[in-house]
């Protein structure tokens, strides 16, 4: 089955998790359509705009990996400061926290799947 | 947990499915570390030089979500042929048969998701 571009749900959310400004999330997967199997809750691309966050969070129960395909970007691992760049992959565990700010000039665009642990 | 780009294994294979050429792979999570939780086997970018291709193959146990990033090219989609671009999702459910050919003049970069069923 193709879902073509046009077709995937894209949300704009503000202040996303106690982030700056508002994000857009294109999703691949939709667990409405049992498309994850049971296995995760999210399969998405997030688009940061220069300035923009996803603030600061716990997962519970689940696990996320980030991976930056495009811009720059400050992430809060687990209570550490790292920069990130294009092919970095973040991975936050289940019980581990991270955030994800846009620090450069262009678009941040980063693809994110969570996985149940 | 950050892995940086250059931290992370890509893999260089030869008539991958049956397909022409050489493809690229790298692996954003690896099984071998447990970093799926049990739930997959596969979350990579594969990267197809023009001409070059993943052969048709059956998915059985599993299903594959790509996500075309960048490029252009011809999915056989459990047996239609659809030409796919860039956010375009092609999803192959456990039983189901996908192939997918770079006909474009340059690189076909597709992520990759693998979740068991």
């Amino acid at each position: 089955m193709i879902k073509h571009l046009e077709e995937l749900r894209t949300d704009s959310v503000s202040n996303f998790r106690g982030g700056k400004g508002e994000i857009q999330m294109t999703h691949f997967l939709e667990t409405e359509k049992d498309e994850f199997k049971g296995k995760g809750r999210l399969f998405a691309k997030n688009v940061l705009k220069p300035g923009t966050s996803i603030g600061l969070h716990e997962h519970v129960g689940d696990f996320e990996t980030y991976v930056v395909l495009s811009g720059e970007g400050m992430v809060d691992d687990n209570g550490e400061q790292k920069s990130v760049k294009p092919g970095d992959v973040i991975i936050t565990k289940n019980g581990e926290k991270h955030s994800i700010e846009n620090t450069g000039t262009v678009d941040l665009e980063v693809m994110a799947l969570i996985l149940f642990d």
